[in-house]
């Protein structure tokens, strides 16, 4: 813990937001700050690898409610690098088997003093309604198939590590649009910093509503491989659908895996990107998967990045807020 | 960590116990001695939010039989705040299952030097037992329907904090007596500092024989409603029991919730505690729960205090029995 | 943390491992040096009591694809009392169950920077698979019934502090060597030290075919009992049979159980170990697992100590090797 907190620095007086709830109510400059300041602890901790004493003392409480390995992992670790407490709730051992409300379980939590709550749950918009009821800073973590913001600025990081300015490049993102938060939060970040985004999936996963976005739709990856500058291959979301979207696994890996066939009909430099668990033969072949054009693991690595930057700005904003 | 020992000062010599099992057999003086130290660290920690080096080194052990949240997390935030490490175990993937006895389980935690266990078990006297068995600091989270003495300090803290002096008040306790480790730990500590106390619901879970207690008995909250300064709404314990002790949830609370119309009724500075969690219109409605006379999110705070005291006071008498 | 790092030293050149994976692949040299480590650490630690700064800012991964209680709490433990940080993963709630391979999963923890993962597993051969993976230390905590290294050091740390020297001791292992890794690593970590081991059960546990790795095979405890000078009892897996091995488990009890009688035909200073939970009445009765004999607590203790050498030879041998 030998780094200053001169070198950290101070919040941005243009940061004001005490919760990161979403990418669709973020200005493009509110996100371009998220991203620097992921890059500056990136760079203060080697690369996500030592503790710096950014937020010491404070306390960062995981509320999950649907099952996470990665993603309640890395918001913990990224607290813990920068010197923050964590404390650990999920659905099973909660109070809300005895009857509680969700608020109220919540509020319980908040009077024990945490600083921020990072929340995941099945339902869209309860980030939204903590962010209401509770007087600390909230983080979602995913709400149902709404949105995943910080997913969605991981994805947006990984890019822009690779390709500098997102303005003008085409990213896809390919597979179960329809049931995917990370599909929703990309799209939100890559348009709103320049980016042409295309969905792409079997009809029954995307819509031609989604053109209202702004954004492209095709079905048939073999048709966009050609033009794209990176494609985000997205699992396909089986513990969200109540009917069968398409005939067999096989049939859609047919159609929509990417292979290193493909592979030879795509540019040169083409990014390959999954936000994981991936589903090896499925949205992505092993030789892809672990082949040079993906950055994968670079996504897991700036998970770390972009929550450590979350959670220091929402829980110094909301500080300043209270306390000054 | 910028507080220093010498403003935390050292374990009182009138405090010599390595436990703490129940109220039934603390003193008065002790009692008051516990709540003056957990004001005292709630003042060193900015009312229970900084953390402070009073514990350095040490480690917690929270050893849970029964599913909880807010205890298990309340008592890990405050040896956290006191600069303690915490270890968690819980029935669920333990040694139970490979037909170890409960006591062994605990001396093997034990040997692995932890300063202090917590310990919350459907058994009444488990943490006596273990007591017993172990050489270091036991603190109970509650035993069956016996004791949750910690329950019983952090709402006669939020008593004191409120009105001063607890002699003289009148508290009631309201609901499913006979399953309640929170009414027999609030009926112990609230006897001995000077209060009334009155037990209060149907007949299937108060008896007439706590009067032997020193408690008055009553079946009716209309009746009494008008002469507390404290009403304490437990909540009804479906879990613990094995026959329906009244007709239906609305029935009782017709009978026994705490509405806005029989706040008309009570004293004009009445407290409304609940030690959580909550069944919003079952004890309590919400324009009760969330109104001016709720001090119930005070006591989720308060629970931290008194168990950084709890914490504090037992592992240094433990210590300093052992080692001079 | 007052311990300077120039008490703790550096990294002996001789170690050069970034795993410890069993045993059977350790020279002599090398299990003699974790022990000397493992000494020095409890030595720093006050007893593996206290805290010091020899692993600061680094992360260790608890990675446990089997329940367990007391092996992990002790990497844990261990790897918190050397300064250093922890996350715990385990199967339920991991995305295997979202068609994430194994590897896989381990990757994208190594990608949030740990420096070393600690793996149980009931496939034997994971951990090795995982050190040629993974780009960061490993270490096993037991995979099926093959190894659990940690297991063996501990216990001959164990009989190592009550006696000295290994040469010319015969250890005997009694009860379920078939299914059990503690088993092999005692007999690879025994032998190499230069211990005579005899391994002892019904036929149906041992095989004569045991006596290819150079160890005695017994069927009967009484006949092996008074050349003892330790008896190690292990736990009847019957989580890892698919037959019964014996008729009855009092039958058993007849047969191989340690009591009272059978100590009296012992040697005056055998040493009684079980790696635990043990069984009282089956494998050992409570008058000898209690009894002056018995060193079985002492065990959990040197656990700790065996940890923190392993994760701090490993994760300094992996950074050498990485950084410089």
């Amino acid at each position: 813990m030998s780094i200053e907190v001169a070198e950290i620095g101070a919040i941005p007086e243009s940061w004001t937001r005490s919760h990161v709830l979403d990418l669709e109510s973020l200005s493009a400059e509110e996100i371009t700050l998220l991203l620097d300041t992921a890059v500056h602890f990136k760079e203060l901790t080697g690369g996500c690898r030592h503790k710096i004493s950014a937020m010491p003392g404070r306390t960062i409480a995981n509320l999950f409610f649907e099952n996470s390995t990665r993603t309640r992992t890395s918001f913990s670790l990224a607290a813990r690098r920068l010197g923050a407490d964590t404390v650990e709730f999920s659905a099973g051992g909660s109070s809300l088997s005895k009857g509680e409300t969700f608020i109220d379980t919540a509020k319980n939590i908040e009077a024990m003093n945490v600083d921020a709550v990072v929340v995941r749950h099945s339902t869209p918009g309860t980030p939204h309604i903590l962010a209401q009821e509770l007087n600390c800073a909230v983080v979602s973590a995913g709400d149902g198939p709404h949105e995943h913001p910080t997913q969605g600025l991981l994805d947006i990081l990984t890019i822009r590590e690779h390709r500098g300015d997102l303005a003008g490049l085409t990213v896809a993102l390919v597979g179960d649009i329809a049931h995917s938060r990370t599909a929703r939060s990309n799209i939100w970040g890559l348009k709103k910093l320049g980016a042409h985004v295309i969905v792409c999936g079997p009809s029954t996963l995307v819509s031609r509503r989604w053109e209202e976005l702004g954004v492209e739709v095709s079905y048939h990856l073999d048709d966009i491989v050609h033009r794209c500058d990176v494609l985000n291959l997205l699992r396909i979301q089986f513990e969200r659908q109540y009917t069968r979207p398409f005939p067999s696994v096989h049939e859609y890996a047919l159609l929509y895996a990417m292979t290193g066939a493909r592979l030879k009909q795509a540019k040169e430099d083409i990014l390959i990107m999954a936000p994981g668990p991936i589903n090896r033969g499925v949205e992505v072949t092993p030789d892809v998967a672990d082949g040079p054009h993906s950055v994968i693991l670079d996504q897991v690595t700036n998970g770390l990045a972009v929550r450590m930057a979350a959670l220091w700005l929402v829980t110094g904003a909301h500080a300043a807020k209270t306390f000054t």
